[in-house]
C-alpha cells in the first residue's frame, strides 16, 4: 500500500544534506592492543609495501573521502593497491573483517581495498562513511616506488546547519560537552531522512525519529524534516494501516517488513510532538487517522486486556536485549500513546476522544492487575515475573502510578537486581520518566553519570550501546560493527535544553 | 629530455580504443584443483554468504565489466560485500592474493572487493581488465535477502578492428587456430599504445613493440599506431639520446628509467619494418638519428670489440631467463640492428653508411674471435662459455653465419643440452633464424609444438611465458600475476601471414 499524496509531501519536505569540507587534523599510529591504545602524531612519510598509517579528522564525520595520492622513486610500474579502514572510534582499528564472526552482516564493516593505476591521482571515494579515523594500509606497491598521502579531506554531509545552532549556556564543562557531543551526534545523523546511525543501519527508524526529533526541535528546529518522515512512515502503512517499524530510503521509498508494535504506536506521540513544536495543525489533521489506525490495531492485539507475550525475538523493541521480558512494557507503550491520542483527539475535536479515554482506563486497571506485584512492589512481567527497569519506566510513563508512586518505585528499582537497561534508547525513557515524577536532580544525575560516562571514555558522539562497565562491549561480536553515532543517544540535548536541567545543579 | 614536435606527431598518431560489447556466455562451477580443473555448467541462482559463481565470457576480454545485480527476499538491509576476480585461464581461480609470496607485486592480481548500497543496481568498474572468467564471491550479505546476478557485460575495448581482418586461409584446423588465437593476442594488446600484455604490465616496451608491428602489418595493417608508438620513444630519450625500453601512457607520457641496450637498438629494425611495410619515408628520415644514436651509443660500449659481460640483473633482456648468459647475444643483436642501420643508410643515402658496414664487419670478427668455440663447434657465452640457444640464435640473425652454416649449427643444438628458451619473444627469434637460413618445415614444426601447445592446452591468447612441459609454470611464483595475453607471442599470425608456412605442408 502506498499513499502517492503522502508521499509527495514526504519527499518534497526532505532536505538535501549540505556539503562543507573537512581536513585531515593530523596524522598518527596506533599502537598497543585494544583495551590499551597507545597514541603517536606521527610525520607523513612515503609508504612502502605493509606501511600503515591513520588520519584524524578531529571530529566524527560523515561523508566522502578525497585523498590526494603521489609517490616517490620511479614511475609507478604496478598498481599501487591499498585499505582503507574507516573508524568512528580507534578500537574498532584493532579488529578485522576477517576476524569478525558475529551474527551481524560483514558488509557493514566500513572498509575497502582499492587498486590505483595512475600516479600521482586524487581519489574520491564514491560510498559515503561515518569516521573520524582513516586508517590507510598499503598493502602492495612495486619495488620501484614508494606511496604518499599528500592530502585527506572529507566532503561532510548533513542537513542539520551549524548556523543555526544556538550553544548551551552553562558553566559546567562537562554539561557543555555532554550537548556539544549530542548536538553532533544529531548533526551527524540528520541526512535525507533523520538515519538511526550513518555508519549502521542509516535506515529511517519511528522509534528512533520520536527521539530525534526531539532533539531538533531544542536545538537544529528543523520541522520540515521531521515533517518529511512522518508522512514517509504513513505513506508506506501494511495493507491494514500498520506502520512499518523502519523505511528504506533507496533505491526508492518503501517500508521495511519489520514491524514493532511499541515503534508503531509511538508515531502517535512522534505526531503530537511534531504539532507541539511547529504548531503544524495540518500535519496534526491529515496524519492523525494514520496515527489513530496504529492504537486501534494495538487494541485488536489485546487479549485478557492486556498484549499477550510472545516469545519470537525481535516481536516488540522497547530496549536492544535479548534476557528482557517485554509483554508489561509494551503495554506501558501502549498507555503512553493512548495518552498522547487522546490529547490529539482533543486538539482536532474528534469525537474518538472519549473512547480513547475509556481504553486508557481499561488499560491502566489491566496494568496494575496483571503485572503489579504486591509482594515485590513494582511491576512484573511475562510468566516468570520478571522485574526490569525496563517495565517500571514504561508503566510510569503510561501514567498508571502517581508522581510520588512513580519516583518511590524508581527509588526502590536501586536496591534490587532488576533487569537493567542496555540502550541510551531505554535511559532517554528512564530520564523521562525521572522528569515526570519531579525528580529533576537524580535526572541529571544519570544523563551526567550515563551520557557523562560516554564523554569521559572519549566520545564525539553517542552510540548506540553504552554499558559503563564495559566501554568496548558490543552485542553484534564486535565493535567494528557496533555504530558510534546514533541518534536514539542525542538525548542530552533535548533534556539540558528542555528542561534547563543545569539550573539546578547537581 | 622532450622532443615535443615528435612528441605531438606520436599523440597525433594514438588511436582511441572502440569499445565493443560482449556477454558472459555461460556461468560456472570449477571445482577439483589447479592440476585438476573440473567444470560445471551452472544456472545462475541467488547467492548467499560464501557462493561464489564464475561467469564465462567465451574468448579472451579486455575491457570494462558491468554487473547487473538484484536481490531476492526482502529489502536488502545491509552492503552486499562481493569480491571480484578477473582470470585469463580458469587455473588463476585457485590462487589468492593472499597466498601468494613471488617477488611481483600483488597489486596486479586483478580482484576487487566491492560493497554494494543499494540494490538492485547496476554496478560499472572503472578498471580495466583482462579476462575471459570473472569469479563473482559473496563475502556477506544480510540474512534476510539473498544476491542474484542478472546480467553480465563486458565493454571490451581494443584499437584493432576486426571488420579489417582476413582470416587466414589453411585447412589445417591447428594453424587456423594458432592464427585466430595470434591475432586475439594482438588485438586485445593493440590498446592506446601496443601493450606488452593488457593484464600485466601494460606499457609499451620496444622490444615487444617490434613484434607486435610486424604482425599488425599482416594483420591490422595498422601503421599509424606503430608511427605514434616509434615516435613516442623517439620524443622521450636519456639525456645522451639513449632510448628507454618502455614508455608510460599515463598520467602522461614519461619513459621508464629502465634501459635495456637490445631494446635501445631494436629500434633500428623496428624503424626500418616500419618503413618497409608504410613506405612511409618522412617518419624514416625523421627518425633515423634517434635510429643511428642508439648504434652510436651501443659501439661506445664496446671494450675489445665486444659488449663486457654484466652480472647486474635485468642489465639485458634477450629472454626472460635468470640462467642465460647474455654477452654473446647482445653481440648478435647489435649487428643485426647494424644490418638494418645499413638498410635505412642506403635508403636515405647518409654517408654514414660505409662506417656501418665497417663496424658490422669488425663485430662479425669479434663475435667469431671471442664467442665461436670449436671444440664445442657453437658460440659460447661469458667467462663461463655459456652454451645457449640465444647465442646461437642471434649470432645467425646478426648474420656472422652462411646459411648453411646456421642451419648445421642449430640442428647441432638439438642434441646438446644448451640453455633453453623460456618466452615465445625468444621463440620468435629462434623461429626467425631458421627463416634465415632457410629451415622452412622445420620453422613450421616449432611452431606447431610451441605455440600449437598452447592452443591445446586451452589458450585463447598466447601467453608471456610457456612451457610445453609444466603449462602452469611462473616466473613470478604465481600464475595469478603471469600473462596471458602478452603481444609477444602473437608470432604466428606473422609468420603463417607474411611466409606462407601453411603452403609447405610438415
Amino acid at each position: 500500500m502506498r499513499n502517492e499524496a503522502f508521499l509527495s509531501t514526504a519527499l518534497s519536505c526532505l532536505p538535501t544534506p549540505k556539503e562543507t569540507e573537512a581536513l585531515c587534523k593530523r596524522s598518527l599510529r596506533l599502537t598497543g592492543n585494544a583495551d590499551d591504545i597507545r597514541t603517536e602524531v606521527l610525520q607523513r612519510a612515503p609508504m612502502k609495501k605493509g606501511d600503515r598509517i591513520v588520519l584524524d579528522f578531529g571530529d566524527h564525520q560523515v561523508g566522502y573521502l578525497t585523498l590526494k595520492l603521489g609517490f616517490v622513486g620511479s614511475h609507478p610500474d604496478a598498481p599501487a593497491w591499498i585499505r582503507l579502514q574507516f573508524a568512528e572510534r580507534p578500537v574498532e582499528l584493532f579488529e578485522s573483517a576477517e576476524e569478525y564472526h558475529g551474527w551481524i552482516s560483514t558488509g557493514w564493516i566500513q572498509q575497502e581495498q582499492i587498486h590505483i593505476d595512475t600516479l600521482p591521482c586524487t581519489l574520491r571515494l564514491p560510498r559515503r562513511y561515518a569516521f573520524r579515523y582513516v586508517q590507510i594500509e598499503v598493502l602492495d606497491v612495486s619495488s620501484k616506488y614508494e606511496l604518499t598521502v599528500e592530502n585527506a579531506i572529507c566532503t561532510a554531509v548533513s542537513s542539520a546547519d551549524n548556523a543555526d545552532l544556538q550553544p548551551l549556556k552553562t558553566d559546567d564543562p562537562l554539561l557543555a560537552r555532554m550537548d556539544a557531543v549530542a548536538c553532533r551526534t544529531l548533526h551527524n545523523c540528520m541526512q535525507r531522512v533523520f538515519e538511526d546511525g550513518p555508519k549502521r543501519d542509516r535506515r529511517l527508524w519511528l522509534g528512533d525519529l520520536r527521539l530525534q526529533a526531539l532533539a531538533n526541535y531544542e536545538t537544529y528546529k528543523n520541522y520540515d524534516m521531521v515533517k518529511g518522515c512522518l508522512y514517509l512512515f504513513a505513506a508506506l502503512p501494511r495493507e491494514d494501516g500498520l506502520l512499518s517499524a523502519a523505511i528504506f530510503l533507496e533505491p526508492e521509498p518503501e517500508a521495511d517488513d519489520t514491524f514493532l508494535p511499541d515503534y508503531s504506536m509511538l508515531f502517535v506521540p512522534a505526531l503530537l510532538d511534531y504539532y507541539e513544536a511547529s504548531g503544524d495543525e495540518q500535519t496534526l489533521r491529515e496524519l492523525w487517522p494514520t496515527a489513530l489506525r496504529q492504537l486501534e490495531i494495538a487494541k485488536t492485539q489485546l487479549n485478557g486486556g492486556v498484549f499477550p507475550d510472545c516469545e519470537r525475538l525481535g516481536w516488540c523493541f522497547i530496549d536492544w536485549s535479548l534476557e528482557l521480558n517485554k509483554q508489561a512494557s509494551l503495554m506501558g507503550v501502549y498507555l503512553y500513546c493512548l495518552k498522547a491520542g487522546q490529547r490529539i483527539a482533543a486538539l482536532v475535536q474528534d469525537p474518538v476522544l472519549s473512547a480513547l479515554q475509556s481504553r486508557w482506563q481499561a488499560g491502566a486497571d489491566a496494568m496494575r492487575t496483571c503485572f503489579w506485584d504486591d509482594a515485590l512492589s513494582c511491576f512484573a512481567s511475562g510468566e516468570a515475573r520478571q522485574v526490569s527497569w525496563a517495565s517500571q519506566i514504561w508503566a510510569i510513563l503510561g501514567g498508571v502510578l502517581s508522581e510520588q508512586e512513580g519516583s518511590a518505585l524508581l527509588q526502590r528499582m536501586e536496591r534490587t537486581d532488576a533487569v537493567g537497561m542496555v540502550t541510551p534508547y531505554l535511559y532517554h525513557h528512564y530520564v523521562t520518566a525521572l522528569l515526570e515524577v519531579g525528580d529533576r536532580k537524580k535526572a541529571l544525575s544519570v544523563l551526567k553519570a550515563y551520557w557523562g560516562g560516554m564523554v569521559e571514555d572519549g566520545a564525539d558522539t553517542f552510540w548506540e550501546l553504552y554499558n559503563p562497565k564495559n566501554p568496548n562491549e558490543s552485542p553484534y561480536g564486535g565493535t567494528i560493527v557496533n555504530s558510534y553515532c546514533h541518534a536514539w543517544s542525542c538525548g542530552p540535548a533535548y533534556f539540558l535544553r528542555k528542561f534547563h536541567l543545569d539550573r539546578d545543579g547537581q
